[in-house]
């Protein structure tokens, strides 16, 4: 994928074939190669349901209700931007299947500068909560922008301890939506001075399930992601395991084994996150890492070559899958044809609902 | 060296050897090899120390003076043993230049079951201390022997939780004396139901730095030293120095940054020892240890051909040293030696009060 900036028309056509029902990021790439551009996708979608017998219906919102989006995100000062686009954060852009656009609400500028992240507990005991402030602002002060979830805790501690030098929360619901409720003045310093994140349509309540979806993206658009407190079984722990899973760094502070909010950054020490007391510390664990190059591209791990699946490959894909996610590579190696072919195939039967592509590179049957 | 039993005789005299001044125990071991006996070697010291050109006065302690010392030991039910012997813990006859003698009082037994040392902050938070008492009951149960100091916070917990399944305590003054005051009634627990040990004359009051000669002890007697609470530059930081340079694990309980006792614990842990949040965990790290075993013999690093060392090396060695501790194969390459022969010069130096042999097998000028 070539780092450009889009038209208008042809960004609201990615943000169409984004929001377009079973297209998740790895199929909504593949399709982008495959077909050239995101209006070709668009025209071609009822024909591709229906190729891979679709049971589900695909359609795409219509430009009209995309259009009415932008235009109310505009009234908020937010935009989209796209995975290719400069403004994008190439670290974001970087990590396997990044959100196609996300919606950016403040100052943009700090979406290209070295982040960290930082998450916690919401329950955070005293300690945990100055320790993250010491932190979020002796980091800020090191010239690293400060990325969170703008959640009650340590979170909270983290965006108003680097406003001054700068500060992102991705929020699991619409760029408008203020959560949790209480953290409304958070909200509007975070609009006016940080920078808001979504990936969500514009009035979008979060469900539970969108909440990993969100921690995917804070470790995505850092290089590291620092836990301060965390339970186990926490939200935390998942943005930590993102983080790993997208070759970053994890780091922990470490607590008493007495109290539940330190297992869960105690447990990432013993698996070898790096043991944090002082920013010192972290920037210690910083030297060295320096931000993935864009140059990665997303899109060429497809092949637009793989445009025509043939239909023993994709009957021989759909029977090979089960509930449980497996590695493409072992969906490949057990139906005996070339991993990208067989990308290709999971695509096609994603669209036709009858495959789910997870991020990691496994896929299963849709149930 | 072989493992044997000493006649009564023969370990009054090792006692009496050990005891001379300027005799540490790197050159108590060489002077045994070479002379056969610490009877052979106490005949010969008015000549070694002459040979040397000695400046300090090396005799050791009369045979009479040693009889009533262990007479008074007697009464007490306290009995001496020599690193050769049985009961003398085959744990602390591997490190380097273990003790030549320890005093022993109550439960001999204890001495040759695997152990695990604790140690941690005097003034250790309520948190600490629970830990402490949790550790060393769960510890005790899992059939591991608790080795401590005797002190106030950690120490005194992890005897008191480990005393009906087996406790020792190394104190470093003299076996009879009572340190801290208020451990009157721990002390006499020990005495009956744990076992007490100390390297240390009767009635020998410890100064400062007998406390570091203690913690050597500590942690030789231990397959692993878990340290619980500690601040920078603690005694309990010493003690699982000394594990690492016996080779010994060492584990820490980690805690708070904002606390001051847990700074040591968790800088253990950036450092690489196992992060410990419960006796399950502690075990987990003891899978696959073992004891060393006996046969792995002190005195074989000594060669009784280098009896004679030539005065040109003796002048040689003695113009090397420095105020600064270099190791001895430095040394060695510096006056292009063998490392035995400049070990034999160095013990000879070190009975002429001319040089100080350290463990971990460095030497310096005696200054």
């Amino acid at each position: 994928m070539k780092r450009r900036a889009l038209a208008g028309g042809e960004r609201a056509d990615w943000l169409r074939l984004s929001r377009a029902r079973g297209i998740g990021p790895i199929t909504f790439f593949h399709l982008l190669e495959r077909y050239g551009s995101a209006s070709a996708v668009l025209d071609d979608l009822p024909s591709l349901a229906k190729k891979a017998g679709a049971k589900a219906d695909i359609r795409a919102p219509s430009r009209d209700e995309i259009e009415r989006e932008i235009a109310a995100a505009d009234k908020l000062g937010a935009v989209y931007r796209a995975a290719c686009e400069p403004e994008y954060s190439a670290c974001l852009a970087a990590i396997d299947a990044p959100p196609p656009l996300v919606c950016l609400r403040g100052r943009r500028d700090l979406l290209n500068q070295p982040a960290i992240a930082m998450v916690g507990a919401r329950d955070a005991s005293a300690a945990g909560r100055r320790m993250a402030r010491d932190l979020a602002r002796e980091l800020g002060q090191a010239g690293y922008v400060i990325v969170s979830g703008m959640a009650r805790g340590v979170d909270g501690e983290a965006h108003v301890a680097s406003v001054e030098t700068g500060t992102i929360a991705v929020v699991a619901g619409g760029i408008d939506m203020i959560y949790p409720p209480q953290h409304d003045q958070l909200y509007a310093m975070l609009a006016e001075r940080g920078c808001l994140v979504s990936e969500a349509a514009l009035g979008y309540v979060a469900q539970a399930r969108d909440f990993p979806k969100r921690n995917r993206i804070i470790s995505g658009l850092s290089l590291a992601t620092l836990v301060v407190e965390a339970a186990e079984k926490s939200g935390s722990l998942i943005t930590a395991r993102f983080a790993l899973e997208q070759g970053r760094e994890v780091m922990a502070v470490p607590g008493s084994p007495l109290d539940p909010r330190c297992r869960g950054a105690n447990r990432l020490i013993k698996q070898g996150a790096a043991l944090i007391e002082s920013a010192d510390d972290v920037l210690a664990a910083m030297q060295g890492i320096s931000p993935p190059s864009f140059d990665e591209p997303i899109g060429d791990r497809f092949d637009p070559r793989d445009a025509d699946v043939p239909p023993a490959l994709l009957r021989a894909v759909r029977e090979a899958l089960s509930p449980t996610p497996m590695p493409i590579a072992e969906i490949a190696h057990a139906v005996d044809a070339p991993h990208r072919m067989v990308a290709a195939a999971l695509a096609e039967l994603e669209l036709a609902g009858q495959a789910v592509t997870h991020v990691g590179g496994t896929a299963s049957r849709a149930v």
